[in-house]
């Protein structure tokens, strides 16, 4: 990470002026600190975090809400030795502000800068780069049995989850395998209420009843301890009694949901109250075996706008330019391809009725409240539970629905087996929309959306698309719903271009020439099309290029890799994925199946190895993904002509 | 489905008598059966069952202990319009025989014969392919939401599922969903207290203390009303005694994890009587919302050797010939890769202290039964819970241990997104077993392993290698414990190869040359050189071919490839693996990077498509596998010598 800052001893800071923040080299001082100190720290953390999204599209709600709770954690334990994990991991702005990054946070999702999630490679206080939700009380497990094993069991395992990550199936998981092996754990349950959408499911209605017990401040406990002076004899009829008593007490004391699965449920507390968070962590410290501590916290606590409209405020538009005044959302005029899928999406559903759609708590983010509104009945958020959602459709579409799940690229990785079992061994038809599919930009590695082009077409069955510009959206959406087999369409986060001609039309495993080109061809997978025209027009009067508009990765157009690639003329193919298994491998695996001569292909993707945070076409261009970039490549392909 | 029935008309059936079976085409008759009628069903079943096993290797136990619950089952519901799922389907063999398939059964698990799990190619009772555990209950959702947007309501949906399916993550996400959607279905749990290994973890732990509470007769009810009778008043010492009063309720009515899902729990109950389950089923059905009907069975029931040792009788070896003399179980003399796999393990682990194993569920599969016996402390059965496993070794990684993960090549596909982000991003040195990676034989295409390929090699920083012969085992897995990244070892179920040679050190990305040759090279991924030797010796006095064993697909060994792809001679490269994205597509990557002439290559794999049950042997021959197979390719590739 190349520091932004500009060093501890002057006193400018880009978000203003903090004291207390300014003098933390890492978290020990806040040990020391008063409560009035402490306050003063979250405010001086809120002020930062007010500043900084004002000019930056940043993790903004979440963060506000947990900065009580982070405060109270790092007095309590010292997470340079103790392990601590913030699950999903965008709430981590606060920690990083109090354990020696306040000088760089100004760069915090910015190339070079500081990441927006934990990173290990930024602190000793971040242990695992998080950014899928649900993994954190596995890994804590994890921790604590090697601490266990290692015989370092002075040091005391802490995981963070909110209760929008709570639902995932790896936590359930988790909790199994914690309640039985015993080992000290604490799982702070942060619940507020929200995932980035309203959360759903039985779990939230769950977390919703524990938090209006009337019991749960002194009252129960009471009745407990009366409870317990009840004898117990050998009779019928006392033992009767006595089971009574459990009985009693079960249902008093809550939480029966963990109790039952051997974790020690403690709370519902105000999570905004650090004595009272910091007095029932250490209370959970004391307690043996693991324990779930059940914070309530506000999304947005502090500033009133984002604690009235938190789903908004996840991760706001800035509304100041770097001079300090207000603007309006930037645009460029194009809709970004979200925006087609959710318009193309909308159409299918009021054309047939069969058409479903279901979210895995990304409504917000794949822009479907208006089909969610429109068709009530026909959408599904069904949380952060991504396995769920796809063997849920596959459910769906056995009935003769045509459902559609609308996912991330890099979340439907959690679905890998249910598109392997539910859907491409059944053959069903069911329709992915693989949003974020590229580089995702600001949000970085846990986030880019770079394998689902390999992890996709391995599976037999499956058809896998993407459009290069907008009005192919709608008809891709089409044929795949009119398509008797499962079928994927990957798009990035960004606009979707315009062209001047009327789309061909859609056929399964059929390419599109935009332009032909005497020297070479360059054959662009997806939304980089828009790089390969611009490259081919930045080599106008050079070279003679043509574009072809792959549109499939499977079934590839053979007929278009056999017309490509002839003597004399060069390939390069474009994509924004992996370059291993992608749609080069795929291109080249024809070619070899079909003998043609491979010598003239260059493949054109995305290197092997994580790729961090940045602006998307810094990133394109960084990785020669830019239509400069692709016009040298095809310069270098000729070098007769160079 | 091939037919090897002898027609329903001949009164002689390979597996014996039995009358009432049959005479089922389907399974409406069972509706109109007395209940003496029912039992002798029972006992025709349990007959088939034992004459199959005998001679064939099948699961056994499983199926034994469903005999009543699926009869039970069938005269309740229609399930040729109803919805049944049967999760992870190995306990399918009753509910196949009573619905037309009785003079089919001696065909099962045999090639062209019926598959040892639900197929919808089979018959319409079967709704899914079910092979990997936990996906029942949210097909189930998805089925119940289908049918009501279909206004088809009155098609009941019912899931089974096994305790030892139920810890999976996907249950949980499915019944937190269900308890939202409120949708009517009911949820068997057949808790038999096994997984195919005495079963773990927390959530087991709880369903026995379910099956012990005294209060599920009669008796709890009683206390319920009497409880109802107390009056609810405004008063708080009566608001108390009001809470009191429920909380005694939820106590005493046990069920409580579920019931917190807003799932109704009802049992447990004996799943060996026929009426008793019928009486509950009924109920179930009319109670509006999801149902969980808690049964409790025996693995092996009706047959006492398996219901005292149901492990060993999960999958039994057969024990008579065709002739039905006893026989020992047969063996060629080479220990399979497995127990290689194991050897290496327990001896890695008294050689370092670091060195941890985990399994999900599959202790006896992955034959580790000693390496528990010996390492208790340092081994690690976490239930069917993949994604947990793998999230749980990165924790443990990450406390400086070497964590070493054992899952069979398909299932490891449901902790895909943990591959992903706990282990690559974080760049851990976690050790993947990937058994069963190939054609796992008569199981079929849930089980087969033909995707691990294409899928670990896309991950950043992720070595994959498979060994080709018996002694290259421990070295692979020293090398992987020695690398500071992640490593993954794929290898099939089959006998390991012993080679009159020493073998080479392992290099990371460095592959091995067994034999030269002038014609050609034949490039062997894993334990394919066993074919690939054959092939070339075959060819022996027509062509002289080379043999190169691979070991890595990631790093390739890219010097080997430049050698290999030389002018005037061929390459075939031979994986046990899918096609599209593997090995053989990894040697034609690095060729074209290198601008090698690649019209020489041939790459051997399995095609894109599933790849039914059957003998491995066979099906690799079937699939231009075999050393004859491999040996034509070799002429093929070189026209002018044929």
């Amino acid at each position: 990470m190349k520091s932004t800052s500009p060093g501890k001893d002057t006193h400018h800071h880009p978000l203003g002026q903090h004291p207390l923040l300014a003098g933390l080299t890492d978290a020990m001082p806040l040990r020391t600190f008063t409560p009035e100190q402490l306050e003063s720290v979250g405010a001086e953390i809120r002020d930062v975090l007010c500043n900084l999204l004002a000019t930056r599209t940043a993790h903004f709600a979440s963060n506000l809400g947990v900065v009580e709770l982070c405060l109270a954690l790092h007095c309590e334990f010292d997470f340079r030795t103790d392990r601590l994990i913030w699950d999903t991991g965008h709430q981590v702005y606060p920690h990083k502000l109090v354990t020696g990054r306040y000088h760089d946070f100004p760069s915090i999702r910015t190339a070079g800068g500081l990441m927006g999630y934990p990173n290990p490679h930024e602190s000793v206080y971040d242990l695992f780069m998080t950014g899928h939700a649900g993994c954190s009380v596995s890994t804590a497990v994890g921790l604590r049995s090697g601490d266990v094993i290692g015989g370092q069991k002075n040091r005391r395992t802490v995981a963070v989850i909110g209760d929008g990550a709570f639902p995932s199936g790896i936590v359930f998981e988790a909790m199994n395998n914690a309640g039985e092996l015993g080992d000290d754990l604490t799982i702070v349950l942060n619940d507020n209420k929200m995932s980035i959408c309203p959360r759903v499911g039985s779990v939230a209605n769950y977390l919703d009843r524990l938090r209006s017990n009337p019991f749960y401040t002194g009252l129960k406990s009471e009745v407990v301890k009366l409870l317990d002076r009840v004898p117990m004899f050998g009779d019928p009829a006392e033992r009767l009694l006595a089971q009574m008593k459990e009985g009693v007490k079960a249902g008093l004391l809550g939480g029966m949901l963990f109790e039952e699965l051997g974790i020690r449920y403690v709370g519902p507390i105000d999570g905004h109250d650090i004595a009272l968070v910091r007095k029932y962590l250490l209370m959970a410290r004391e307690i043996s075996g693991p324990v779930l501590l059940h914070v309530v916290t506000e999304k947005g606590h502090g500033y009133k706008p984002a604690a009235e409209d938190p789903v908004y405020f996840h991760t706001p538009p800035a509304f100041k330019d770097s001079a300090g005044n207000l603007v309006t959302q930037k645009s460029d005029g194009l809709p970004p391809y979200t925006l087609h899928a959710r318009d193309a999406v909308r159409k299918a559903m009021a054309a047939d009725p069969r058409v479903t759609i279901t979210t895995a708590a990304m409504c917000q983010g794949n822009k479907l409240e208006p089909v969610r509104e429109k068709f009530p009945d026909r959408f599904f958020d069904v949380g952060i539970c991504e396995s769920h959602a796809v063997a849920f459709a596959a459910g769906q579409c056995k009935t003769g629905l045509r459902p559609i799940v609308d996912i991330y690229s890099t979340f439907l990785q959690r679905s890998y087996d249910q598109i392997f079992q539910e859907v491409a061994l059944q053959d069903l038809p069911v329709t992915f929309l693989l949003d974020r599919a590229g580089l995702t930009g600001p949000d970085g590695p846990t986030h880019h959306g770079l394998f689902d082009i390999g992890y996709m077409r391995v599976f037999p069955n499956m058809v896998c698309m993407a459009p290069g510009y907008a009005a192919e959206f709608e008809l891709m959406l089409q044929a795949s719903l009119g398509h008797d087999h499962p079928c994927s369409i990957r798009y990035p986060k960004a606009s979707a271009i315009q062209l001047n001609h009327d789309p061909a039309p859609i056929e399964i495993g059929k390419s599109e020439v935009i332009r032909q080109g005497t020297d070479g061809t360059i054959v662009a997978f997806g939304a980089m099309l828009e790089q390969a025209i611009a490259a081919a027009e930045l080599l106008e009067g050079d070279l003679d290029v043509g574009v072809v508009n792959a549109r499939f990765v499977k079934p590839i157009d053979e007929a278009m890799v056999r017309e490509t690639v002839v003597s004399g003329r060069f390939v390069i193919t474009v994509e924004e994925g992996a370059r291993m298994g992608g749609f080069g491998s795929a291109f080249i695996e024809s070619a070899v199946e079909q003998r043609l001569d491979t010598r003239s292909i260059r493949v054109c993707a995305l290197p092997d190895r994580f790729i961090d945070h940045g602006d998307r076409s810094e990133l394109l261009h960084e990785h020669g993904l830019s239509p400069e970039a692709i016009a040298q490549a095809c310069r270098d392909s000729v070098p007769a002509k160079v």
